[in-house]
């Protein structure tokens, strides 16, 4: 592929299938282009002479050479005016064109040709069933939406044309401009991937933002996006969040569903601020667009009204962020300048008969405060109160301390002029003060990002040969999946498992027993048995001597329970001190998208009631796995609450990366689970396993 | 106090401190008045013959009777008007003047005279410290807001008069019409209580709305508030949620902050819906205002846009309604209506060529469907669909099948004349397709509370003689706590307890555990202990030849730990099978504006870690004692999860309501705690309680 920028930056234009037919696409388009473009617009038809007054060619190799070609031809005569440009030299195609695998098997079919086209001449294709692109550095519009995007800083990336025009009409009254804009359509050749990685570089992009309904190569997506955020933002809408939007995703762009939980998970970890409305989506990019990150977490308040005041700082205690505590001097400071009435804590009050100077001066002395990160100014409209010279103070205020401010000007049309002003330099004026704190907020997590160390996985040294052995004993089970059995899978990838063997005779049961210390547990092996412990198939605190008969006692159950079971033995397993230590859970599940997905909690009702889990795409490293121990809810009982016996956290964060290791290794592991993991004192040990595995992978 | 309604329905009202000084608030409010007041304005003020070109008096009684007397004479002058006007037989007055209890002691002292004035005449007083009163059924605006309300059907009350300012500024350009306004002021005389009672009751009220920092007397308002809200729903934003909020409203009001978690309780249980920024309040108002309420909870989304529409569906997801299934029929009709490339599954997509006839269709056809309670119109804007026809469709088709419907209708500009038609026939549009839904989740959710049965409180035969006798022994207590001595309380009100007593002799410990069945449990029973595990003062198992060495054990090692310990003796008490059994709480403290508030949650880390809990304010009846045992997320735990014994889940809500009566019973307990409650399979037991007593109270 080309470089993609060049998509951006065409000097001339071609319009595959122009026409001046009323009503057509073709015509929408060369018009749109015709409107702005700095550059030079080539319209080709072979059944016209002439486009909207642009002289118009019968085909592409008579025309002038072409950067970017827009394909508007019918569905049947799209590959092959692709084949046509690459051959005159284009590198860019957008092809606008529906019919392909959005509408069955035809156009499924058309579109691997298109693809396989792509691939050959080794193209940039946007779409098929794209609205279009448009680069507002060289007043390019190649859509055939209604509107222009106004220029700025933002680029967007929409799987919905539809989501575009919307946002357009509406963006455009607010004044919010963009740098680019794509309509991702099909998404057959160039991805959301792509664009982000271009956009990444692009030093003209301040914030990436997207509407997506789903990412195709997940784990691809997560690397390259991680490397982004550390530069530039990325807020993404991503729909098909609930079951029933993601049905609703799924019939919309044929898309299989990737679980949320491993977008959720997989977009955290890429650093991605996650937008869920529309309006979220623009909140943040407005603020993430024009301001700095804060330094610090002290939001400071400045209102001249009490009430709107306390909503705002109910808004902080929400967020992330958190009211600033003033320094003795700044309260001195705020005491001589406000008026005796005013509250000079925070949120300071400068009271209803507050001019623009007296916001200025508390403007000035809260930003003064190094406890000060950001402020909103927040304010009802008075008779003595001129927003537009209010706005121009708070611009002014920014400047000079270089900390992200954002206001909240209540009251109709008369903010809409100051809020044109700020807009200018950056600040966005917010409807109401909860939006405007989530705009900081936006910032905030923004830093956070950018300010993280992210472990890289560590490789440890593991017998990976060994361990493809005993996963490859999957081929011998009808349903591929290995249990118990298959301890020593963890062994061959260095986690500790209880002392023990499978045996199949009584005698060998109790030569194992005496050589395990104390009391041990039997638990009978069959693929065919996957509730041990409800058939009377485990027996626990068995002594030496009785170790024979409960031997032939759980053989015997088993047996009863099922005649037909194939029975591999029975384990005998050193018994664990459970009053002393804590059943976790360590699993994974492969997520279409993303790839394995890591999942801890602690045993029993805490991840089956309470649903307490963190999850991660794996790979991850030391940092990661830390985290998801930290996440879930009930880790103080991790920590010694309640006077428990704290559990050997570390043993489980390098258990918790050894498995991300082993799922990373053999992607044929479809599902595992270490149920129960029994954290101690001094470390770990994996009591129980069961794997899935996809033999046709190994 | 006199009718409330004559606030809002006056023929002449008066200023008191009238005045065309510029920039007088005298002024500004008899201007207001003057422009649109149906009945006459009454200026009064010695020192002036004539205001704004009306006749001014010198005092009322020279002036004509006055329905509305509206005060702005400076602080100390108020009592005084307060007076003459209600000699000269007003009813009704707004004390616009501040410097009052928001002050300090002097205004407080000021503010006590006038709610001593107020009483000995038996006025209707709003305020100190208001805005004014607006009524737009008599075009009054007695504020001196630069702005006056439409007419409309939301009555709107608020604690900020700032926070009126603000919002009719913009609900003006919003054509969002009020009824009645009223800026609480300090609430010396009328509060929130007042005003939804008065609104409850007018039928031009549609929806009552507020901002409130406080509410003061939370009982009373729970009452009332449940009453309304079978007629009428009431949406509250309460700011100061969180800690910071709740200081910052306190030092705005002065008033003391309950706890948001009874505010939280209080509110759900009258029926209250909360919102929690200014955006909310009115997005959930605009719906209540127009639309009636869904009959079922399945919504139909019809769009012309596929992106939109997933979002729609998400939005749905998040919210308590759901997707409709669509009947075989509805399907068919959507299959013949719509072009082969529409989606007729829901979420309906009409695709980008829809105009308006086919989205007229598409919402017939859902409307007609019995499993569709609701339906979201969302739309991207095409060259092809005019929003003003479209708008005249959804009334139509809205209309005609007398269900809510809401719209999004995206794009800015473009929308703005549909969107004045849509609200003159009550539908609200929204900017978002995520607030749309949430338009109507506020409709579903006033339709739950309509339909909602609470049970009143059930009064249990107890011996409430008894329980004072022994609430009372708290005044022999320096720190006016009882423990587990007072275990009799429980049992005058009816809550078993288990079989024992308290003893003071290692024999009569043996004699009682020969009575009891089983191993005994012994504890100490000192006021000055109360971690009786934690220092060995307490024994589980003890057979009867144990005890007497038990009794001398526990407390020797009481001794050591505390010799200064009062110790009252020995609990010798029945030792319940705690493996068959679940471990609950239900504790009680006092809130200063809710009064008691209940507690439920399951015993050890489920509150503690957790904090897995369930509030109510008491009295509580059955339906809302046995919600608190549902709400709780470990609750299938006690319902048999994962093998567990399924607990005796009435005897919980039993004893759940009998400590309800009791707390009610006896306002000196101000803190109470069953712990644990062990729940059994057939009945429970109280093992132990704690609770705090304000003797004075006694």
């Amino acid at each position: 592929m080309g470089r993609l920028s060049e998509l951006f930056e065409p000097e001339t234009v071609g319009v595959i299938g122009a026409t001046d037919r009323e009503g057509a696409v073709g015509r929408a388009i060369t018009a749109n282009l015709h409107e702005e473009f700095a550059g030079e617009v080539v319209p080709v038809n072979p059944s016209r002479e002439e486009v909207l007054g642009l002289e118009c060619y019968p085909d592409v190799t008579s025309a002038p050479p072409i950067d970017l070609a827009v394909v508007v031809v019918p569905p049947p005569a799209v590959v092959e005016a692709i084949r046509a440009v690459a051959e005159a030299g284009t590198e860019n195609v957008v092809v606008i064109t529906a019919g392909f695998s959005e509408t069955g098997s035809e156009g499924a079919a058309r579109e691997r040709e298109l693809r396989a086209v792509a691939e050959e001449y080794d193209l940039n294709v946007v779409g098929p069933n794209s609205l279009g692109v448009m680069a507002t550095d060289v007043g390019m519009n190649a859509t055939f939406g209604p509107e222009s995007a106004r220029p700025g800083s933002i680029s967007f990336m929409s799987q919905s044309g539809a989501f575009i025009t919307a946002v357009l009409d509406w963006a455009n009254e607010q004044g919010i401009g963009f740098q680019d804009v794509v309509s991702l359509g099909n998404k057959s050749v160039l991805d959301e991937t792509d664009f982000v990685r271009e956009w990444g570089e692009d030093p003209d992009t301040d914030v990436i933002i997207g509407y997506l309904e789903g990412i195709d190569d997940g784990d691809e997506f997560v690397e390259v996006a991680r490397e982004v955020t550390d530069e530039t933002p990325i807020v993404l809408v991503k729909s098909g969040r609930t079951d029933a939007g993601a049905q609703a995703a799924s019939s919309h762009t044929g898309a299989i569903a990737g679980s949320e939980r491993a977008y959720e998970a997989g977009l955290e970890q890429a650093g991605v601020i996650r937008a869920h409305s529309v309006q979220e989506l623009f909140d943040y990019a407005r603020a993430l667009s024009g301001l700095p990150e804060p330094e610090t977490d002290g939001v400071a308040v400045v209102t001249n009204a009490g009430g709107p005041g306390v909503l705002t700082t109910d808004a902080v205690g929400d967020s992330r962020l958190g009211m600033a505590d003033f320094a003795d001097e700044t309260i001195d400071a705020l005491s001589e300048a406000m008026p005796e009435e005013a509250n000079v804590y925070n949120p300071i009050d400068a009271i209803g008969d507050a001019d623009v100077e007296r916001f200025g001066e508390a403007l000035e002395i809260a930003l003064s405060d190094p406890n000060v990160g950001s402020a909103v100014v927040v304010s009802a409209p008075t008779a003595v109160l001129e927003y537009d010279k209010l706005a121009e103070t708070v611009i002014e205020k920014r400047e000079e301390f270089d900390k992200p401010v954002v206001t909240c000007l209540m009251g109709g049309d008369r903010a809409r002029a100051a809020e044109e002003v700020l807009r200018e330099f950056g600040i966005p004026n917010y409807f109401d003060p909860s939006r405007a704190v989530a705009g900081l907020d936006a910032l905030a997590r923004y830093r956070d990002v950018r300010e993280r160390t992210v472990d890289a996985p560590e490789r440890f040294d593991v017998d990976r040969e060994r361990a493809r052995e005993i996963v490859s004993r999957a081929n011998e089970r009808e349903d591929n999946r290995l249990g118990i059995e298959s301890m020593d899978l963890l062994e061959a990838y260095g986690i500790p498992t209880p002392a023990g063997e499978i045996v199949d005779d009584p005698g060998r049961a109790r030569e194992v027993a005496e050589s395990i210390e104390g009391d041990v547990v039997l638990k009978i092996v069959s693929p065919d048995i996957s509730h041990k412990s409800d058939i009377g198939g485990v027996r626990v605190g068995v002594s030496d001597e009785d170790v024979y008969d409960a031997y032939e006692d759980v053989v015997a159950r088993a047996r009863n329970y099922q005649p037909e079971a194939t029975i591999l033995g029975v384990q005998v397993q050193e018994m664990l001190d459970l009053e002393e230590s804590t059943e976790t859970i360590v699993g994974m599940n492969r997520d279409p998208q993303f790839g394995p997905l890591l999942l801890f909690g602690l045993g029993g009702i805490f991840v089956e009631i309470l649903e307490d889990t963190s999850v991660r795409v794996a790979p991850i490293g030391e940092s990661d796995a830390r985290e998801m121990i930290d996440e879930i809810r009930a880790t103080p009982l991790l920590r010694g609450a309640r006077g428990r016996e704290p559990a050997d956290v570390d043993a489980i964060v390098e258990t918790i990366q050894r498995l991300s290791q082993l799922v990373t290794d053999f992607p044929a592991i479809l599902e595992l689970d270490v149920n129960p993991l029994v954290a101690g004192r001094d470390g770990v040990q994996a009591i129980d396993l069961r794997l899935t595995v996809d033999t046709e992978e190994l």
